[in-house]
């Protein structure tokens, strides 16, 4: 089995060389699926060079039949397939005020890819779950240290039960019809179709099965701590599934238009639900109206949608899309302030300028 | 008469050497008057060394005695003083969103000086405007190009002649008792009060009397482009007083603080105005409450605030103010999107961490 240990990094917009950071050009997103050397890359240590030929995933803890995979064991057992966005929990971070500290994402952290491999349903029935199992920790090979870690650490995530009984929440090993590359997660990595990427840990080392959340470094960290209400300490909470959000892949900022007829494009998504609305503005805020939504790719995947825009007045112009999902949820104008920065759904703006040739 | 060489950028944010652009920081807000060393620069040329000895200042165009004022000629005319703010129509450009080309001002780009001079009124007085006048050209010595400027030319700006009538409107050359700093405009600048910064010209080499204002580079390129509506091309106008505004100086951004009682410290402003009402939100944005005004430091300067502050809950906070001026602006949340951020008074919002020691 070769590994897989090119550079995937060649479309993509790279904010980090070590680990390797690197985010999809907004124009690149009118596709139903990503190519593989543009699927956005989040890691937070160096990616690890494993030879599968040496790789094994224990599955130990709260289960009746503790069992050790093979690389070769996985890729003989019952494949599933799913078409599922990823997008990184501190996407579109830059644009939040007062800013975070974190990778300065602009809107490029997202991506969707046919993912292929087992689902960790068969793997964990095959080890048999004892009752008091709640929540599954998967833990990377990759190793290093983050901003107040304290020292040296494994990128690990635990997921709950509920969530990992999904069929489509998969051990993936192929990612678009070819072998996983190395830099999204060489040989086996977790997919958390609906949810943001953090919990799809990389490079799996060890599945350990608990009767608790395992918290720990980077789950904890993974959280919404909001601005407190002055009265009583605020709830922080996990991120996990995605947020209704819509971006717009055409035109870009800064483009140049003709006056007259174009067409704006972009795509939208909600881990709560499918996109029922999406309305643009053209005017600064003052009216929205509904753009054409596409044939949807898959539950998991994004939606793409179109507006037929009369450019006719010259000037700079501040396209806006605003995205419903089928919960009732609506892109804000201001995602909610959080410290680390997470979850921003804010509509997307994209100042363009009307000008004749 | 020495010519004033020192680097007075030392307390300072510097974000660009040369032509040199640099910041306060906002902790250095709390005093009546900024120190010299400590008031923010925004340069667009090299600064040009000037020998005062050789310099002259002629006032011509539409006057009915053309005059050429010499550096001691000024120093021996009729003396005015102000105490005035100065922010840079720029200011706070990188919390736009979606972001503008230009300096990337965090909010540093404000301070207070007192400023010595001779009032423009005088001067034009003495030149004696013809009836057709309308507009004063001041041109400075500093020469080079912009981005777009298509070649070099020199910086630029007129201003309206009711505005010079003002006495408050100087040729100044004293900055905070001392010889005006190379960095500040040695040997004469102009320092038009109630405006933002562009219009206060350094190195002052000519001032033409015009019927019309002299657009030019400058004076197009400081104006609010806003987004079009989409129907008619949106108006464009120049940037001319200061939008009301405040800033939190105590605490700072990404402060440790613990339970218990704090002082919330601040300055506020506006071109349109005495500043009535500065509330406070630390309880993100539901709630606002009084901050206690402070004696003003002058119809032109800042005016500081403070706030009695009970931090009662552990964990993150946004810390907001909201100034309020005598015509009733208010600060917004989000200021009007335009083009070149320029203008930005979005309420100011400091996060902050309440723990125990």
């Amino acid at each position: 089995m070769p590994d897989s240990d090119s550079d995937s990094s060649g479309d993509l917009n790279v904010l980090s060389e070590d680990p390797l950071c690197a985010g999809v050009f907004l124009s690149n997103l009118d596709v139903p699926v990503s190519p593989t050397e543009g699927h956005f890359i989040r890691s937070h240590f160096p990616a690890p060079q494993i030879n599968s030929a040496d790789w094994s995933l224990p599955i130990t803890g709260d289960v009746e039949t503790p069992i050790n995979l093979r690389y070769h064991d996985l890729l003989k057992m019952p494949s599933h397939e799913v078409v599922s966005l990823m997008e990184c929990a501190g996407n579109s971070r830059s644009t939040m005020q007062p800013p975070a500290e974190g990778v300065q994402w602009d809107n490029g952290a997202v991506s969707v890819s046919r993912w292929k491999g087992v689902s960790v349903k068969t793997v964990l029935e095959q080890a048999s779950l004892k009752s008091v199992a709640t929540d599954v920790l998967f833990e990377g090979v990759d190793t290093g240290t983050e901003p107040h870690s304290g020292g040296p650490l494994r990128y690990a995530m635990s997921v709950p039960i509920e969530k990992l009984l999904d069929p489509d929440t998969l051990l993936a090993y192929e990612m678009n019809g070819e072998t996983l590359p190395k830099d999204h997660g060489y040989p086996i990595r977790l997919l958390v179709p609906g949810w943001y990427g953090m919990a799809s840990v990389k490079w799996l080392s060890n599945i350990t099965v608990m009767d608790h959340p395992n918290g720990g470094f980077h789950e904890m960290d993974y959280c919404i701590y909001p601005a407190t209400d002055g009265k009583a300490d605020a709830k922080v909470k996990r991120v996990t599934s995605l947020k209704v959000k819509s971006l717009i892949s055409t035109p870009t900022k800064g483009s140049f238009v003709t006056p007259g007829s174009h067409k704006i494009k972009g795509v939208a998504w909600s881990g709560d639900g499918h996109i029922t609305k999406v309305e643009i503005s053209t005017d600064d805020n003052r009216t929205w109206r509904p753009a054409k939504l596409e044939q949807p790719c898959g539950s998991y995947s994004w939606q793409h949608w179109e507006y037929d825009w009369e450019a006719a007045s010259l000037g700079h112009s501040l396209l806006r899309s605003r995205a419903t999902d089928s919960k009732g949820n609506v892109q804000p104008m201001l995602a909610q302030w959080n410290f680390r920065g997470y979850q921003v759904n804010s509509i997307h703006s994209v100042p363009i300028t009307v000008r004749k040739d």
